[in-house]
């Protein structure tokens, strides 16, 4: 018999719970023994099957020898950091899906979880239910990670499917997404890139093997996308998507963002629609592979973490590739990377033209769209200077 | 410094030594040493850069002790089989990509490998570089497996899309893939299903845990299909896809098969073009997930080798996790699985109603094709007794 605590009884930490019920048979044939929750953190009793195990003092889990893992729910950083760090400093293991701990402390928390002989695992951070970490780290342990990038968000890639498919405009899209449940009442860390912004940054920490700090990190949202550059792309034979992207760039470096694409229809993620998340990892050896799947969700993040549980116990002592060194040098600009971009200006196509040579037209209705040859954003926004801008996006490949 | 050795210096094997010098600083920084390949086995002795390291006697693998994982890369069952018992009687892990013999004798090698204490892993077999076997075992352990089905032959998936898309006829898109070298002169492992086979009892064996005989497993392939069918199902919204499907049944019922199916066009899978792969495995908490990406090739498949090199050594003293019982009762016959069916028959839509009740039909024109209701195939079988049939084909979904 293992037994676990729970911090936080949210969602997630729901889930967990009921994963460990349900599913009691496969987790045990695949541990080797029965897996208890025995303990569970919260802030406030609340009646439920779980009355028995609340409790809302740490030191009820900190001081059992007992709990051997820990899985973090609570979200944020304050009492989730510091119990992570006490729970890893009495020697259990800690499991998250906690992706704003992880991209801000996880380089100084899985250091202690070396230290202490323990593992930090958090799979459930990027992707929910969809395998994507342990992926990269193991399953791809002998390539060079070139770039990773995809569609990290699903409450804003629901959004977008909604503009697309029935031509909604952002606010009512929104709406729909708050009504359904997939929008919080404040959607700013969805719709403003943050989430994705987290998620790349721990993938990309993983990924290139040194910290990118998310301050570093410019996170542009869908919030200010106009429904008629929606249009006009998808009639040119593209999607828009809200994309993160951390690229390997010579030496020690690297880069990272989160921004709306222009995604070619024939690509893998122009068809990923709805709530859907898809990872795509570019290895030296591999090439390109995706995993794709449900991103959120009570019961698949539930499982992620409660595989997490799994892998801490039977990764004796643990696993020691997973971590990043704590040197953020090298990090550089994303507008240094090269690409085509999109540009819907109030002006002529010989305003383009004179702005950019040669162009790729998409649209002259009163306004132009147009695509530029690759160019640094640097170089597009620097050319671009003269002319009256009412869109600018990335265009990926 | 970790000293390795390759069995056979094929495709996959050379590109085994290739991955371990290319991405030495990789594999080094994430094992923590330096990894070697010491001695390679060959039957008969070549020129070329691993020379030096050639011997044609698998006593100086077995009984040096300085080895500590064999990659077998021979490919079939008889020497494979012999040398990789003895590799692991002799303690050393065994990592290998050949898919015939974890299909036939995984359950067994695996057997010997956990009373030796040491790994057999083989997550190169099925999907070549794509992670799907640990996501599988491993991220999604805390689900229980109901279904994993996928596009698991690049060859025959590449001939599909010829024929989609450039309305080649199969000898002729069979033709291009041997030219192209994604076929070879005997394509009848490919196009026959056999492969796919294969690749679908590992998934079976593994997702439900316990033995799925290959020869119990229909497996037909897409030699007999016509480009007639593939037109008519691609005007009424579908593609025509090669699946290896695996389900399971009440108790310790499952089943699995190869055969072609319509897949609706807004599907993943439909997608799915060339000589990529996509497995979606449906787990009971994460809903579907998708793994995708190039299922073939020298460095994907070989890096995935190498991976599960890092993998045995580091997974002290193994993974218990992998693996699956040797009782094969249970199977049940796919003909039970119940779905809608595709016919084209010679026959009127008048015919049709009268064998099958309700059907869709998707062409009149001397000859009627449509979709049944839901039906098993034994009874699908069973009502078209009567009806001339020209083809006959699952709909997925």
């Amino acid at each position: 018999m293992v037994q676990i605590a729970i911090m936080g009884l949210g969602t997630v930490g729901t889930g967990v719970a009921r994963v460990v019920a349900e599913n009691a048979a496969q987790i045990e044939r695949k541990l080797g023994e029965p897996l208890q929750v025995k303990t569970v953190l919260v802030r406030h009793f609340k009646d439920g099957p779980y009355r028995q195990l609340m409790t809302d003092d740490f030191r009820k889990i900190e001081e059992d020898g007992a709990i051997r893992v820990v899985v973090e729910t609570i979200g944020g950083v304050d009492a989730a950091y510091e119990y992570t760090k006490r729970a890893l400093n009495a020697g259990k293991h800690v499991v998250t899906a906690n992706k704003q701990l992880v991209a801000e402390k996880g380089c100084e928390l899985l250091a202690l979880a070396k230290k202490r002989g323990v593992n930090y695992l958090f799979e459930a951070s990027v992707g929910g239910g969809i395998p994507v970490l342990h992926p990269l780290t193991q399953c791809m342990a002998a390539n060079r990670i070139d770039e990773v990038y995809g569609i990290l968000n699903g409450t804003s890639n629901y959004i977008l499917t909604r503009m697309v498919r029935t031509g909604a405009f952002f606010s009512d899209a929104l709406r729909e997404a708050q009504e359904k449940g997939y929008a919080e009442a404040d959607p700013s860390a969805d719709v403003d890139g943050i989430d994705a912004g987290r998620k790349i940054c721990i993938l990309a920490d993983l990924a290139f093997g040194r910290q990118v700090d998310p301050a570093d990190v410019p996170m542009e949202g869908i919030r200010n996308l106009s429904l008629r550059d929606v249009k006009i792309v998808q009639r040119g034979g593209y999607r828009v998507k809200l994309l993160g992207r951390a690229v390997r760039l010579p030496g020690n470096g690297r880069t990272a963002y989160v921004a709306p694409h222009l995604v070619p229809e024939e690509h893998p993620l122009a068809n990923v629609e709805d709530v859907f998340n898809a990872v795509m990892v570019r290895g030296n050896a591999t090439g390109e592979v995706m995993f794709y799947g449900k991103g959120a969700g009570e019961m698949p993040t539930a499982s992620a973490c409660v595989a997490d549980v799994m892998e801490a116990l039977q990764a004796s002592p643990r696993r020691e590739e997973i971590g990043w060194e704590p040197e953020t040098e090298g990090f550089a600009d994303p507008m240094t990377l090269r690409g085509r971009w999109y540009f819907r200006i109030d002006g002529s196509l010989t305003d383009a033209a004179a702005a950019f040579g040669q162009v790729e037209v998409l649209s002259e209705d009163g306004e132009t769209a147009f695509l530029t040859e690759p160019l640094s954003g640097l170089e597009a926004a620097k050319q671009a200077e003269g002319l009256r801008q009412l869109a600018r996006m990335r265009v990926l490949g």
